[in-house]
C-alpha cells in the first residue's frame, strides 16, 4: 500500500520529451493521476504524460464547469470556480483518506499559472505534498524560435494579454524583456499596447512552439487578428548581444 | 559520422532528476561535452549531468578568465570577456567544421540568463542549431519551497539584485510577483529595496533550492545579509488565494 501523497506533476510545454525523469518516476509510482479538463475536450497534461501512464492506474478527470456564458469576474463565475476547485480536492482528499499517492498532472510547471495551485492551497497543510518543477511553457517557446530571451541586468516581466490596454503599454515600455500570455481575443489590444510602446518591431508571436506544427513568425507580420488562447507573444531583450 | 550540430542543454535547477528525456538524449548522441566553469571550481551544470555522461565522450570545459579584480562594467572587462566568448565559439566551430555534434551544457533552461547565448548568438546562423529548453533555478526554488508564484491576472517580474536600490524598490512596489536574482553582496540593498516597496513581509530566501542540503526561510528571519550569488528571492503573487 502506499503512503497518501498529493504530488504536482509538470510535464513540460507539449513536447513529451521535455519530460523530466522525476515526472516520469511520479507517474511510475502513483496509485491516482488526476488531471483538469473543459468539456469535450482532452487534457493537454494529459496528452504530453499519455505514453508513460500504468494500464491500472486510476484516472480522475476533473471537469471545469462550463462557465462561458458567465463574465470573468462576475461573482457567479468566482464562486461557481470556487466550488469547483472545492469539490476537486474533496474528490482527491478522498484517496488521500485511503492512503493513495495522488499524481496532478499539470503542463508547464504547477505552481506558474497553473490550475493545481488550486488544489495545492486547499490540500497541502493537510497532506504530505510534494511538487515536481516543470518546463514552462514560454521556455519551451523561445527555446523552440531559438530566441535569447534575458541576459545579464535585463529586467524579465510576464504580462497577460488580460491586463487593460494602458497597463500593458505602460509595463511593456518599462521592460527588457517580456512575454505576453492569454492572447486569444485579446491580440488587438496586445498589439496596440506593443506599437505604442515601441516594443512590436521585437516581438514574435509563436503558436504551439514545441510542437510539430509551430507556427512563428514576427507579430508585425501577421496579417490577422486570430490566435488562440495559449498562443504567447515573446519580446526577448538582452540589447547588446555580445 | 554524425553531422555538424550545436546544441544547447538545458540541465535544470541541481536535482538531477530535474533532468529533461531530451536532455539526456542529446548526452547520448553528441560527440563533444562542453560546459562553463570558474578556475578551480567544477561546472555545476557537469556536475548536474556527470551520471549520464558516456564514458568516451570528448569533454571542453571553458574556463572562465579571472577577472574578479576588474569592474564589471568597465571596458576592460567587458572587452576580456567578449574575446573570450569568441575563442570558445572558435574551439566549438572547428568540433562542428569536423562534423561533430557539440552540446554544451547549461544550468537550468539555456536562453534564459545563461552562458551559453553568447556562443548562440555567434553561432546559431552558421551551424545547424537546437535549443534544449531546461527546467529554471527559480521553478526548482518555488516547487521545492511549495509556493505557488503566480496565478490568473499576475504581473510576475525577473530583478536582477545588481540593480540600483531605487530601480529594484520602483519595481517591486509594482510588480504582483517577483524574483530576484543574483544576490550575494546585493542582499542588504535588496532587503532594504524589499522593505521599502512593502514586500519584506511575503519575501522568501532560497539557497541551493533543489539539493538536499537546502536553505529556505522568511527573509525578514534571516538574521545575517550572508548569501551565496547563486540564492534567490520569492516574492509570491496570487494574493487572492482561492
Amino acid at each position: 500500500m502506499s503512503a497518501a501523497r498529493l504530488i504536482g506533476v509538470g510535464v513540460g510545454p507539449g513536447d513529451p520529451e521535455l519530460m523530466t525523469l522525476k515526472a516520469l518516476r511520479a507517474l511510475r509510482e502513483a496509485d491516482v493521476v488526476a488531471h483538469f479538463a473543459k468539456a469535450g475536450n482532452v487534457s493537454r497534461a494529459r496528452t504530453i504524460a499519455e505514453s508513460h501512464l500504468r494500464p491500472d492506474v486510476t484516472e480522475l478527470t476533473l471537469l471545469y464547469p462550463v462557465t462561458t456564458e458567465i463574465p470573468r469576474h462576475a461573482p457567479a463565475y468566482c464562486s461557481e470556480i470556487a466550488a469547483f476547485y472545492d469539490g476537486c480536492a474533496e474528490t482527491i482528499a478522498a484517496h488521500l483518506d485511503a492512503k493513495r499517492a495522488v499524481a496532478v498532472l499539470c503542463e508547464g510547471d504547477p505552481l506558474f499559472y497553473g490550475s493545481y495551485m488550486h488544489l495545492h492551497v486547499r490540500l497541502a497543510a493537510r497532506y504530505p505534498t510534494e511538487v515536481i518543477a516543470g518546463v514552462t511553457g514560454m521556455s519551451g517557446c523561445w527555446s523552440a524560435v531559438g530566441a535569447p530571451i534575458a541576459q545579464g541586468d535585463d529586467v524579465f516581466t510576464v504580462l497577460p494579454g488580460t491586463l487593460p490596454e494602458e497597463e500593458l503599454e505602460r509595463r511593456l515600455a518599462d521592460a527588457d524583456a517580456a512575454v505576453i500570455m492569454k492572447l486569444g481575443r485579446n491580440l488587438p489590444k496586445v498589439r496596440r499596447a506593443l506599437a505604442r510602446s515601441g516594443q512590436l518591431g521585437r516581438a514574435l508571436y509563436v503558436e504551439r512552439g514545441t510542437m510539430k506544427d509551430a507556427v512563428v513568425m514576427r507579430l508585425a507580420d501577421k496579417a490577422d487578428d486570430c490566435a488562440p488562447y495559449f498562443a504567447i507573444v515573446l519580446v526577448p531583450g538582452w540589447e547588446g548581444r555580445r
